[in-house]
């Protein structure tokens, strides 16, 4: 469902600008100026007790002399004033406020105060905020210019398909002039400022609800309000509206600057990369990726349905270096049919018939030979998109019949193949391309990356939209202990649906050597007779159990289990005697496998996020680690799973069997239901070694570590 | 010392064109053309049977006609006459011929046959060859334009400091186009085609000592010649000059595609990687980072000469994301003085004085500001370099004065500060702001990551160069052997000056009693009484020593030493009664330390290359590895054992003791001029492992395969 009071915010039928002034330049004068200069067709009404007419329009001294209700009041009156002014409306007669002036929250304490007073008006009133401190919006395509950027009088953008949100007003009025320069068009500028109310979530959601948006790009330093993220990235997708996000703080020195800068609560930043891979969001790393993926989302029809990339050019070198690029970005460059090959050489014989074909220079001289590359490529359906590269000629005017043709004929015969071109076009001549559904991309590296990155949505696309996945599997939980050791962890992750090693807590010899019998019938990683037991003392105060002799390993037989026992407790007792001890974890020993670490952490935004290594030097050297948002699915366990860079090592390296990544993506799946179901029992989990066993062998938890949280 | 002969070629007095046309558009028309229309100084000769004059020039029916030397012949007629056309020139009479046509070694053995005859005709007459198959050159200070090349007539370059080097004719021409779109200045465009006598490589020696040329940017696909290449990187090292490299084929993909691109051997695209490092050239792996780099050298009158970065910014936003830009690329973000912060806190109070500094967009409507933020910033020699963003504001023609002012003043005051600004300016003011030497960007992480490169390049800039390392260490050869098994591998490595573990072998159980006593006394990694001993089998025919029972460790005294021993024959026989058995290894077991990999293979284009990783995954599932060109010193050993993702393990993670990493470069190099000064006699060598002991205590091979090479 739209959000009404956000559209009579973003499509409002009459504007009172409260601080209006016949000064220009001034902020209370430019959006007079602007909504009358672009024709504006809802009702303008200065509001000002100074004036009696302003650029022509009768003022009002203040909100309360307005006899009818309004959508949209802009506040162009310094902070001090602000909530003074909204005062005088009455409740319910105005929809919504945009607060421009600074002077609030991000400028210290009194600030905030004076920002929570102007929220708390608005709120009694029914008036949703966007500000303070903000550019304010524009939504194009009603010529609705609710700001005092300066970047709409240097020129505006067309209108368009793409909705444009950011929490930075000079990002934003940068974005515009890009947006602009590049020849974007949009269907509503916003920026949110100190989002006091509304946020860049609450923007995405109603975009994504909008009929004139197609895709979203997002700017965004921090959240405060982790699940309404959710929400709005959910309804984007569910609307089939790419979003496109670039969110500062990447990097420590990036999070460091981010966090001086904006009041906002920045949090984990690899919580934020897990969530836009979640929802199939494109996160973009700078200013030109964010626009080159939304270029290509509004000009394209649809994204590359999978990652087949046909290219070709009229330079093999270049063709290598595009090449390299796709390996890069992780696209697949299968070669053209066997008579496609044959085809193509009999037209240009020294040509290379593989992928990246290669027309060499004779494109340039025979017209009709680019279009018959492209049919010869895309009979069978082999290619999802294809990029070209022209090399200088694009520049020629004499050849631009031969390329209009093939943009035109592509569109015609090959709709379902994106086409992006690399060349140098003269601006004109590129936009004329834009129009028939092409990309023009001056550097090629670029258009293959651009494709790879939206190739990657589509791909991402069918996984599982974690709201939907019950959390039935720990419905019956168990009661909520104080703290909780080994054993009682790993009872706590059996009962979520965990595979855990066989384990019981011993408190003397006779229950240690009953624990082993017990063992010999149990279930996974367990075993028969021939598999050794190990004994573990337990005990709230030892962490490092193995250096006051508290381990026995590969044990065998009634008597060895008793011996051990005897010796764990005489060597504890000598090492430290001031320890509770709860008594001897016994487990069957382990059976072969990789040693992964799966964990959970409660971040203060999103809530449970699960986490995925491998042991060893990969969590704790290579910080070699994934991240997802509890509760998903085994498809998003899978893609975390296959994130990680030693992800080679459960496919088997070094002549190792393959794992069971099925059971480990189960396992993980279990484990986020867990944690998302008990959020408010537990603060973090860490299971450590989760063993991922041969292939259809499973995996198995060997140890855990549960901390219990909320209170 | 410059070769002149390649100087008559790109500086020719007098061109004499074969295969002159006056129809336009053909090859043989279009250098005539550009000559007379740039006003070429030199001579013009066209050179055509069937014309008496063309373009107004008196023509002649063969070089065989013309009574007077002359540096440069076009070669525009067919593959089959070329060979023809240059046999009619007197030996010593043409300097150099540039030969357009293709249908020589790309096409195949009879067009490579053709080459050789073209190539063997122009050395019995002295004429150095630029060609077949490639687009010819330009000297654009001279107005020499040898070239079919469509690129120039859609608009010439400016002469400039930058020489230009392609393998790629495509490619070439490209790059002249965007050269010419981004402003750049030339001093000579050159395509080198099939490279049948100059290559890429003579090109970047020849620009190296060309008095025009500030700076290289090269393109190449592969290259023939290792050593000529080194000596080429090497003199623009010398003359001070940087190269930007752009070569193909970093990925599997790629070098697929140029390998079915390109006759020319690639070779292994990783040596290719060390060898730019080793020379201080800055690889580029797009068109676009290749223009990036060749702009800032061309543009800076020096690049940053340390990696310390100021910025600031209207938006603390974007500060951050050129914050997380700076992380990725290594640069240093300091924070500017103390008292600098306080007046800049002084001039805007809710500014962020850290760095990023963010002034706001206060900076748009106080035009003192920017210079006062930056004399603030710089004061104190904190910084190698100064990036600022100014937003959208560059589109505004009443701000210009503001920003002109402030990029001349900081040219004035600041001139050993290269400045970068990002901003959306109108070209022509891009311009002016180039001309007063400042970087303009569109993307402000692109100037960021360009700041990156070219102060790594000054980073670089100190490392020893490799021919100037003696292989002083490797002077009494031990005699050659026909193999090498593990103890005479350790020998050999041992007397190339690399810390060996004491190793000997022994023939009877005597003989290891004896060694173990001899061991009590030696070097380093042995040890005194309490160094238990490690006996292991030695046999050309056995790979896996414990499969067989061929390893004991941990021996201590003289029973377990002769038990072992025995133990050892026994298996083996049993196992493997076929083995040829040269006795016993004896060494001591090893200390703890940080097990490493050093390599060296010998590439065929570059000859012994040595390589280092991490033992375990680091080298067989991550391959995490480094290489560089032997020989090589300290520093380059040094940076390439940084270079290993896996670094902070020598550092000492995981709560180990950091290692001794002077003693492992030290190793490194010595290995590397082992294998350059031996390079004829082996052709690989692994330590595997080779073990870096804590701080202080060395490093130490443990065990080596030595694979005779040569023969």
């Amino acid at each position: 469902m739209t959000d009404t009071s956000l559209s009579r915010l973003f499509d409002p039928q009459g504007i009172a600008i409260i601080g209006a002034s016949a000064t220009p330049g001034k902020i209370g004068a430019m959006p007079i100026t602007l909504l009358l200069q672009h024709g504006y067709s809802g009702r303008i009404i200065p509001v000002n007790p100074r004036a009696n007419t302003i650029a022509g329009l009768p003022a009002l001294p203040g909100l309360d002399a307005l006899d009818t209700d309004v959508d949209l009041a802009i506040l162009a009156v310094p902070a001090a004033h602000a909530a003074q002014a909204l005062e005088r409306a009455r409740p319910g007669q105005v929809g919504a406020a945009v607060v421009f002036t600074s002077g609030f929250s991000e400028t210290g304490a009194d600030g905030a105060a004076q920002q929570e007073r102007l929220c708390a008006i608005a709120r009694e009133r029914g008036i949703r905020l966007l500000g303070p401190n903000c550019l304010g919006f524009m939504n194009v395509r009603r010529n609705v210019y609710a700001t005092f950027s300066p970047a709409p009088a240097n020129g505006v953008v067309a209108p368009g398909g793409i909705g444009m949100v950011s929490q930075s007003g000079a990002f934003g009025a940068y974005a515009y002039s890009m947006a602009r320069e590049r020849g974007l068009g949009l269907s509503h500028w916003i920026s949110t400022g100190n989002e006091a109310d509304i946020d860049v979530a609450d923007c995405i959601e109603w975009l994504a609800r909008d009929a004139d948006t197609r895709v979203i790009m997002a700017y965004m330093e921090g959240c405060r309000d982790g699940a309404k993220l959710r929400r709005a990235l959910a309804a984007a997708r569910t609307a089939g509206k790419p979003v496109v996000v670039t969110k500062i703080g990447r990097t420590q020195a990036g999070a460091q600057a981010a966090a001086s800068h904006t009041a906002a609560l920045a949090g984990d930043d690899a919580v934020y990369d897990a969530l836009f891979r979640q929802y199939g969001a494109l996160r973009a790393r700078t200013i030109e990726e964010f626009f080159n993926l939304g270029y290509a989302l509004d000009t394209w029809k649809q994204p590359p349905q999978g990652r087949r990339l046909g290219i070709f050019t009229i330079s093999g070198g270049v063709g290598a270096l595009m090449a390299d690029e796709a390996a890069d970005t992780g696209l697949a460059l299968p070669e053209p049919a066997a008579d496609a090959q044959a085809r193509l050489l009999e037209r240009v014989p020294f040509a290379s018939g593989r992928n990246p074909v290669d027309v060499t220079g004779q494109a340039v001289s025979e017209p009709g030979l680019l279009l018959a590359t492209a049919d010869d490529m895309l009979a069978d359906g082999r290619y999802d998109a294809l990029a070209v590269f022209l090399a200088a000629a694009g520049s020629s005017e004499a050849l631009w019949p031969t390329f209009e043709t093939f943009a035109r004929q592509m569109q015609a015969r090959h709709p379902d193949v994106p086409l992006a071109i690399s060349a140098l076009f003269p601006p004109a001549r590129r936009r004329e391309l834009e129009r028939l559904g092409c990309l023009v991309f001056p550097d090629p590296s670029a258009a293959i990356r651009t494709i790879g990155a939206v190739a990657g949505l589509a791909a991402n696309g069918d996984s599982s939209v974690a709201e939907e996945i019950p959390a039935t599997a720990v419905a019956n939980a168990p009661a909520l202990l104080d703290a909780y050791n080994e054993v009682q962890a790993m009872d706590l992750l059996r009962q979520a649906g965990l595979p855990t090693s066989p384990c019981a807590l011993a408190i003397d010899a006779d229950a240690a050597v009953r624990a082993v019998a017990d063992m010999r019938t149990a279930g996974p990683g367990a075993g028969s007779e021939d598999v050794p037991v190990v004994l573990k003392v337990v005990s709230p105060d030892i962490t490092h159990k193995s250096d006051v002799g508290g381990v026995k390993l590969n044990l065998r037989g009634e008597d060895a289990v008793r011996r051990a026992y005897a010796d764990i407790m005489a060597s504890v007792r000598q090492h430290r005697p001031d320890a509770r001890i709860d008594g001897v974890l016994v487990a069957p020993m382990a059976p072969k496998g990789v040693e992964c670490i799966a964990g959970v952490h409660c971040d203060p935004v999103f809530g449970p996020v699960v986490m995925f290594g491998l042991g060893g030097v990969f969590v704790e050297v290579l910080k070699d680690v994934s991240f997802r948002l509890a509760p998903f699915g085994r498809d998003d366990a899978l893609e975390m799973i296959r994130e990680i860079k030693g992800y080679a090592l459960l496919q088997g390296a070094r002549g190792a069997p393959p794992c069971d990544v099925d059971a480990l993506a189960d396992a993980l799946a279990a484990l986020s239901r867990f944690a998302h179901a008990r959020r408010e029992d537990f603060s973090s989990v860490e299971i450590n070694p989760l063993l991922a066993l041969p292939e259809r062998q499973g995996v198995v938890a060997l140890d855990a570590v549960v901390i219990r949280g909320g209170d």
